[in-house]
C-alpha cells in the first residue's frame, strides 16, 4: 500500500485525488493547497486530511508525494520531496524556466528516488496501442509523425500571460508525445505561430495558433499543429506514416450515435476537453507511478523526459519569435559555469 | 459490335441508352417508344433513329433488344424478340404475374436465345465485391443476410396502384440480391408490412414499409427491410454474418467532406436515388451483357432468375395479406393444366 | 446512504459490487452466495460481510436487496425481499417462466416496495441519447426499429439447456430494449431460428440464430436478429427509421487506432462481451436504482417491464418451434382460476 | 461545338482523349506525339486523326490546344498555340524553370487567348464541396489548412532527376490547391525534408519526403505533408481549421465494403492513384474549360495560378536545401533587365 500526499487541491490535484482513491494499492493520507479551504473540501470528499506542505513531506508515514501545485513551485517540491526520501509523480511542466528545470535534474540526480513527470497522454489507451503496433513494426520503418492538438477554447489572457506561452503550456504535451513516439529527440525544430484566434493573445506576447516542424538525425520528420480553439471540442489525434502504412488514433467521441437527415449524416462530436479524454490516462498514469514504485522498477516517464519536452518548447519559442529553425543542442549545451 | 434496338425510352429507356452509346462494342441502332416524341428525342441525342418496336424486333440488323417498356408488356416483348432471334435484355420485372412470367419461360426455353434480366444491383462494385469476399470463405459459412432497401421518397399513388405493389416493385430487387448473395432461394417467407409512411398507399391497397424474412433449407436465415421513404436519400446497405465474421457493404456517400462544428460531426448524406447510385452498376450491368452475348457464353442473370425473385415477391404478398408464412414451393408448383 | 445487501457472488454479482462499492451514496453491508467461499472471496474485496441469504433478507438495517442470484430464485427472492420491506434490483430475466413472473408481479403489487428489474442496456450512453433524440422528435414519427445483438461466442451447451432458451435468455434484453424506444409493446410477433452455428445447440431444443418481427398497434415495425457468435466481438447496434431520417447507435469499439496498409484500412473491434460495453451502464443503472430510491420517486424498469419482456419471449417461443404469429394478447390473457 | 487539338499521347495524354471525346460539345480533331506510333494508336481509339504538333496548331479549324507534352515544351507550345489564336489547356507545372514561366506569362498577356492550367484536383467534387463550404463561411474565418498528399509508390529514379524535384514535380499540385482554398498566396515558405523512403532518390538530388509550413499576411497558416510512398494507396486529404469548426476532405476508398472478423474492422483501401481517384476531376476540369471558352468567360485556373505555384516550388525548394524561411516577394521580385 502506497501512502500518498497530494500537493494542490485543484482542477487537476481533483482529478489526482480521485484516481488515488480509487486504486486499491495506493492511500491519500494528506492534502495540501495554498487555499486551506480547497484542501479541506478535498480531503473531506476523500476521507483523507488537509495538512500543510512541508508537514507532508516531512511526515515519515507518507511514502509518494503529488505535486498538482503551480509551475513556479514543481522543482523546488521535486527538490524537497526527494530529498525527504519520497517518490514523487509532479503535473507538467517540470519548470517554465529550462535551466532551472536542467538544475533539478542535477540535484535529484544523486538523491536516488523516483521523479514521475505527469505527461498522461502517453497512457491514452489509443496512443499506446499507436506505440505498441509502430514498435511492433506493424507499418514497418517509421517516417513521418503528424499530431493535431487542439483545445476547445483559450484560456483567460490573464492565463496566459503567466502560462509560459503555448508552447511551453500547450504544446509541451505534443513535444513529449513526439519524443515517447519517435523513441527519439528531434535535431532541429523550426515553428511558426500566429494569433489569429484572439488578437489579445498577441498583445499578451503569445501566439494561438502553431505549427512546428522537427527533423531527426536519421531524416524523419514530425509535423505538431496546435490551436487554441477547436469550436466542435478536443482534437486530439495523431498519425504515423511508415514505410509500410500508416497509423491513426481518431478522436475519442462523446458517443456512437449517428443521425442522418436531410440535413446530412451527423454523428457525436469528440469529447469536450482533456478531463472527459484523459480519464483514463490519468487513472493508467496512476497505476503505472504505483506499480513501478512499489516494485522498485523504472518509472515510465522520467524528470529527464520533462526538460526534454521543456528543451524543445523552448526552442519552438524561439523559433517562432526569430524566423529561423533552432539546433536542439544549442539548447541543450551545458550551463556555462 | 453488338448492334442494339432499344425500346422503351423512358427514365430508364435513357439510363440504358447512354451506357449502350458509351460501350466500344455496342452501337444504339435504333429506338422506339409509346410516344414517338420521346424516341425521336432520344435518337437524335445518340446519333440514332426512331422506329417503331415491331420494326426494331423485325430488323435483321439488329443483333440485340434492350426492353425497358412497361412491365406488362415485358413477357410478350421478350418472346418476340427471343422468335425473332434476338439476344435479349429486359429491365426487371419479367411481369407483374408469376403464370406469366412462367409461361414466358417456358416458352423462351426453346428458342436459344440469351435472355438476361436487368437486376443491376448485383452490378454494384460494392455488393459485388461483397459476394467475391463471402464465396472466397473470408467470414467462414455463412448463417445470416440481413438488407436494409429504403427509397428516397415514394412514388405517386397513381404509380402504386399499377406497380404490383411493394414486394413486387420495390422489393424484388432486394429478392434477387438475397438470391445472388445466398445462392439459393429460401424455403419459407414471412413478411409484415404497414402504410405508415403514407395512408393513402394503404387505401390503394399497398404496404409501404415492410420486413421480410426467409428461412432456408440449411438454416440459414435472411431479413430484407424495405420503407419508401427515407429523409436522408437512398439507403442501400447489406450484411452478412458469417461463422469467421461479417461483412457490410455500406452506402455510397455524395462526397466525402466531413464537418465538424459545435452542433455535431456532419458528413454528406448517401447519394440521392438509384439514377446517382447505381450509373456504375447499370454500366457495368450493359458491359456484362455485351461480353456474354458476344463471347456466347450465359448471362449472368437469368429469366429464371427473374421468376424466381418475382415468385418471392408472390410469397411476400401473400404472407403480409394474410399474416402466415408462405412455403416457395406452394408458390412454385406448375401450373395446374 | 444505502445501505445494501447483495444475493449472489458470481460473475453479474462481482459487477454489482464493484458498482455498489464505488457509488458514494451506497454501500455493501453483506453479500450472500451458494457458495459460502464464492461470497467470503467477494466480501473480503469490498470490506463487507458474508451471510446468509435468509439473514440479509431479515436484517432491518439493510435498504435494499441485489438479486444476483440462479434466475429460478428471482421470484421467490423478490417476494420475501419486498414482503421484508426492502427495495429490490433484480436481475433479469424475472422467471423463466412466465405464469410464475406474472404471480410475482401481483404479489409485490401490494407491498408498495420498489423492484427494479436490471435491464442494464437503457442505461448505456448511446441507447439513452438515442431515446432522447427520438423523443425530441429530431427523426419524426418513428416507424422502424432494427435491433442487432450478437454474442462473441455461445456459452457452453450445458448452460444452453437450463438457459430457458435463446429467446427468455439473450434476446429478452432486445424485446426490452425494443419497449423501451418504442414506448410500447408489439401487437404481433413472428420469430424464425435455427441453430446453424452449432447442431449440438439444435439437440439441445434451442436456436443460436433468430430474427424476430413485431408489429405494432400503429403500424409500426421492429426487428430483431440475434446470433450466439460474432467472431468479431460483441455486436449491439440499433436503428431508427423515422418520418425525417435514420438514428443508428454503433458499436464501442476497443481504441480508435486505425492502421491503413496494402491489406487494407484496419480499425479496433467492438469490445469483447458485456462486460467491457456495458461496464459505464451497470454504473448508471445503479445510480438510477439509488436515486429512486432515496428519493422515493419510481424506478426507471419495473417488474412489469420485466414481465412483458419475458412474455415477449415467451411469444417469440412458440412462434418459432410452432412457424406461425403469435398475438401478445394469447400470451398476456390473465391466468385462469 | 469546341474542335479541340492534342498534343500528347501519353499517360495523361490519353485521359484527356477519353474526357475529349465523351464531352457532347468538344470533338478530338487531331493528335500529336513525339512518337508517331502513339499518337496514331490514340487516334484509332477515338476516331480521329494523327498529326505533327505544327500542323495542328497551324489548322485554323482547330479552336483550341490541349498540351500534355513533356514539362519542358509546354512554355514554347502554350505561346505558339496562342499566338495562333487558340485556347489553351495546359498539363501543369507551366515550366520547370520560374523565369522561363514568367516570361511565358508575359508574352502570352498580349494575345488576349485563355490559357488554363490543368490543376485538376480544383475539380474533384470533395474539394470543391469543401471549398464552397468554406466560402460560405460554415467554419468561419479560416485560420489553418493541413493538406496531406502522400503518392503510393516514388516514381523510377530515372524519373526523378528530370522532374525538377519533389516541390515542382509533385507538391505543385498542393500548393495550387492551397492558393484555391485560401484565397491567397502566402509571404512565408518554410519546407523541410528527406529521403527516407528511398536513398537512391537523395543520391539524384531529391527529397522523397517533406513538410512545408506556409504563413500569410493576415496570420492564418497552412502545412503540406508530402510522402512518395504510402503503401495503402494514394491519400489524399484536406483539413481546414475554422472559428467555427473543422472542414476535411477524407479519402476516396476502393468500395464501401467493411469486414469485422477476429483480426479486426477491415475497409476498402484508398483508390489506387491519380488516374482512379481523380478521373472524375479531368472530366469536370474539361468541362469547365469547354464551358469557358464557348462563351468567352474566364478561365477558372489561369496561367498566373500555374506562376504562383510554380514560385512556391521554387521557395520550398531553396528553404529545404538552405535551412531557412523563404519570402514569396524574393521569389516573385520582376527579372532583371
Amino acid at each position: 500500500m502506497l501512502k500518498v500526499g497530494l500537493l494542490g487541491a485543484g482542477r487537476i490535484g481533483r482529478v489526482h485525488a480521485q484516481a488515488i482513491s480509487a486504486h486499491p494499492q495506493s492511500r491519500l493520507c494528506a492534502i495540501s493547497d495554498a487555499l486551506p479551504e480547497a484542501a479541506a473540501n478535498l480531503a473531506d470528499a476523500h476521507d483523507s486530511v488537509a495538512r500543510s506542505s512541508d508537514e507532508i513531506i516531512a511526515d515519515p508515514d507518507i511514502d509518494a508525494i503529488l505535486i498538482a501545485t503551480p509551475t513556479d513551485t514543481h522543482s523546488d517540491l521535486i527538490e524537497a520531496a526527494t530529498r525527504a526520501g519520497k517518490a514523487v509523480l509532479c503535473e507538467k511542466p517540470v519548470d517554465l524556466d529550462l535551466q532551472r528545470a536542467m538544475a533539478c535534474q542535477a540535484n535529484v540526480a544523486g538523491q536516488g528516488q523516483p521523479v514521475m513527470i505527469g505527461f498522461n497522454r502517453r497512457f491514452d489507451p489509443s496512443f499506446s496501442a499507436m506505440k505498441a503496433a509502430a514498435n511492433a513494426g506493424e507499418i514497418g520503418k517509421i517516417e513521418m509523425l503528424s499530431i493535431t492538438s487542439f483545445d476547445p477554447a483559450p484560456p483567460p489572457v490573464s492565463y496566459i500571460k503567466v502560462s509560459g506561452g503555448l508552447f511551453r503550456d500547450m504544446m509541451i504535451h505534443d513535444f513529449d508525445m513526439a519524443n515517447y513516439l519517435m523513441g527519439d529527440v528531434p535535431t532541429v525544430i523550426t515553428a511558426v505561430g500566429s494569433s489569429i484566434v484572439d488578437p489579445e493573445i498577441g498583445d499578451a506576447g503569445d501566439v494561438d495558433t502553431a505549427v512546428v516542424t522537427m527533423t531527426y538525425a536519421d531524416g524523419r520528420i514530425a509535423v505538431i499543429k496546435n490551436s487554441r480553439r477547436a469550436a466542435y471540442g478536443y482534437d486530439q489525434r495523431i498519425e504515423m506514416l511508415g514505410s509500410k502504412g500508416l497509423l491513426q488514433a481518431q478522436n475519442v467521441l462523446e458517443n456512437t450515435v449517428v443521425k442522418s437527415t436531410a440535413d446530412g449524416v451527423v454523428g457525436a462530436k469528440p469529447t469536450y476537453f482533456f478531463l472527459e479524454r484523459y480519464m483514463p490516462a490519468y487513472q493508467a498514469e496512476w497505476a503505472a507511478f504505483v506499480e513501478a514504485t512499489l516494485s522498485g522498477s523504472d518509472v515510465p516517464v522520467t524528470l529527464e523526459d520533462g526538460v526534454a519536452a521543456l528543451a524543445m518548447a523552448e526552442a519552438a519559442t524561439r523559433s517562432a519569435w526569430s524566423g529561423g529553425s533552432v539546433r536542439m543542442d544549442e539548447i541543450l549545451k551545458p550551463v556555462a559555469k
